[in-house]
């Protein structure tokens, strides 16, 4: 240890002196000892960084056309003197300078949270109350502070964000973005993947030497398939236009929900029978075994609405978000599928906010998956699944040393519950994902879901041995 | 001429002999001369079948999931003696005995009409006043009759048609069905088959040496995509169940519209801007050049509902119907160049009643198979594309001899517009389809397409040089 602490030293000495050469003050970001916090079945869990001293680069957005999604950075003295998660956020002598005088050895946190994007005056108002826009760089240097950005939004915004806040937007291409985020959660995050078969959770051990190929298919408002072949190195090969933009609008069409989570929860106690056709409808309640259709399968969705003498507000709606659901989930499957078995990949992570760590979304695409590849290959999801170009945008700034990373140096205890037993988890069963996927909105003080996750710490027992995981912002 | 008459006389005596043998009257079908009626851009034209002598059996059903998809022989003799067609269709006086007495040697016509699955009544009152289902072999010989019929509601409404006609229904499997009457039109019938690129539709030469494999993807209430490596033998590779039904069901509950073609006659005036969410409404205006997505691209079909505060009742239905009809279509085709591209296979032709000659459909599913195939693969349509599982079940009754007719021996003559250049039909424009894709629902006599279709006639100038065409009903 005392030989990695000094070759550790040394290399910061030696980036110390690179920084001070360009006369630039850089903070670094120290990924030593990050771990995840909260239990398993936490949705987008805080990151936990022990080791970080520097006021890093505490920003970066994902703006997309329905959410915004924000990775940033706070520091744990600063948490630690809360009374609060609530009063702190939200309290008005809130002061960022305070923050940076603070002690530089207590370590800091990512944070995930989201919001609509058609609230982008919220993000602004989010930011600008925890001065999250000020980089301790352009603090301490007098230049002129910018964000990291990835998305549509991050051209779109440029303009507002510069007049709002005074700061600059520094766009991040967002296929980059997401790529640099899939493969930081892959190799630096234990039980960030898993499986979901049968309501079943089951996380994946990733072998870091055998990750590439895989197929990235990020659902956000649309989707992009991405086939990864190694760090930066990636094509966009597929997409579709049906995806998560699409259930919220058609489901929003049909039902008059306002929210993507309230039409996720209404669906919980739908009925797929009440609006689609299945083959038995058609074949009398029979099978149609010859081609290996049972009388349960689903002929056409929303088939059924034809033949019926019933109007839209005959239906209840909960079925209808249901079957929406279900038909966009499978569709998405089946092409992912599609595109897996067009490159003969077998590892294929499916991302973006559409799955919401939602159960049903999550078996349907699985069943999909299962069904066409005849078994032979399985959908896995990811917890940070709606953050891969926020966080992709958080690590852009510098080459980081991922490649350099050992597997498994990341080895987790658990305080409560779940215990890790034979690669399957057996922790307390899947609850109402809905609860913890609240997007925010209005009130986005109260709806932090960094701080309401915030239940259970992961432990890292070993540290790891370099300080190559530095990003200069 | 002489040698291949005194062959033909041989073998049809040979065929009669084996038929007196089995002591049962079975009646033939001639498919000499036979010719498709009507001009390039009528919709499922009539087949004449000149020689046709015998009376034939005169009816098959195909009884999907929203249609009743029906093919029936009518005689010459007895439509020369119509004053109008509708009167004749629709007269009370029609006696389907007189038809017989008719002179044997007047020939006839294939007809194609269809029904909602959910108007079942109007077809048995249909078949019941054409009294097409009664044989001429069942009434000589005193047998019960039996009807072929294929789809689902072969099984479903099995009981109905005993009870109210007295007939049996003989069940034909759905994919055979749809194979046979793919099989015979691309093999039958000269023009057939065509592409639809902006707007221009251009006929197919079919390479009878050179046809399998080709991918048939049927579009029902649901989609089946079937591999053809020859004359019965195939797989259905895939399927999906977002189809016809999803946007006839989906339709109806965002318009009220009832009924499929006028929801297609409604999109025809719609503007996918109003709905759809594009590249450029998430870049501000802006391409997304890098991975080839422009500003005019669909990022997320009705993913421009989310954003705005706009109920149901506050977008126009025809850009509704316009979204979901473009939704619905690129994502069939995307799916059928995914399991084209899964086979190697470069032909692939699409049937099925959900596109009903309609423009912007096939030019949909054009667009979505020329840009992930870049080009290298063209979607192609067929013109009797609703009743390919109906014509299987009408020539399933025996082994006929597709496989020995010779390539072109079926040369057409325009009487009338559309003169044959270069490969390429220089018709009329494309005129609305919508009004000729007329589903028989409860004026049926009045709507009977196979008479409004009766524009032009094409005649053939080479006469199929063997009486091989011969099924026993």
């Amino acid at each position: 240890m005392n030989n990695k602490h000094t070759e550790e030293a040394e290399i910061e000495k030696e980036m110390e002196d690179v920084v001070q050469k360009k006369n630039i003050v850089r903070p670094q970001l120290n990924l030593r000892g990050a771990e995840i916090q909260g239990n398993y079945e936490d949705k987008d869990p805080t990151i936990l960084l022990p080791n970080q001293s520097d006021d890093i680069s505490h920003l970066a957005l994902d703006i997309g056309g329905s959410l915004i999604k924000l990775v940033y950075f706070s520091r744990h003295d600063q948490d630690r003197s809360k009374k609060s998660p609530k009063d702190a956020v939200g309290s008005s002598s809130f002061n960022r300078r305070n923050m940076l005088s603070a002690s530089s050895s207590g370590g800091g946190r990512l944070h995930f949270v989201n919001f609509e994007t058609q609230k982008i005056m919220s993000v602004l108002e989010f930011i600008s109350s925890k001065q999250l826009h000020l980089g301790s760089s352009e603090i301490s240097s007098g230049n002129s502070a910018t964000i990291k950005a990835t998305g549509g939004g991050a051209f779109k915004f440029a303009d507002l964000f510069k007049e709002k806040l005074g700061v600059s937007i520094d766009k991040e291409d967002e296929m980059d973005a997401l790529v640099a985020g899939a493969n930081f959660l892959l190799k630096a995050i234990s039980h960030e993947a898993f499986t979901h078969v049968g309501g079943q959770k089951e996380f994946v051990q990733i072998d870091h030497d055998d990750l590439y190929p895989y197929l990235l298919v990020n659902i956000g408002s649309g989707v992009s398939i991405i086939k990864v072949d190694g760090d930066g190195t990636f094509e966009r090969v597929s997409g579709t236009n049906v995806g998560g933009g699409t259930f919220w609008g058609l489901g929003k069409l049909l039902t008059k929900c306002q929210s993507f989570d309230e039409l996720l929860e209404m669906s919980q106690r739908g009925d797929i029978k009440a609006v689609d056709m299945f083959v038995g409808d058609i074949y009398g309640g029979m099978d149609y075994s010859k081609i290996g259709l049972s009388a349960t399968n689903i002929a056409s969705s929303f088939g059924k609405a034809i033949s019926e003498n019933k109007e839209l507000d005959d239906y209840r709606p909960e079925d209808l978000t249901l079957s929406l659901l279900r038909m966009i989930s499978y569709n998405i499957g089946q092409i992912a599928y599609l595109n897996a078995f067009r490159f003969g990949i077998k590892r294929i992570f499916f991302g973006g906010f559409f799955i919401r760590g939602h159960a049903y979304t999550m078996n349907t695409i699985s069943n999909a998956f299962n069904y066409w590849s005849k078994g032979e290959a399985q959908a896995m999801f990811l917890r940070h699944e709606g953050f891969l170009g926020a966080l992709g945008a958080f690590l852009s700034s510098e080459k980081h040393g991922l490649d350099d990373l050992m597997p498994h140096q990341l080895v987790e205890r658990f305080p409560m519950g779940a215990p890790y037993v034979g690669g399957r988890i057996h922790g307390p069963p899947i609850r109402d994902l809905n609860e913890k996927a609240s997007t925010i909105t209005n009130h986005i003080f109260e709806h932090d879901t960094s701080y309401r996750n915030a239940k259970a710490c992961l432990h890292i027992d070993n540290l790891i041995p370099t300080n190559a995981w530095m990003i200069y912002p």
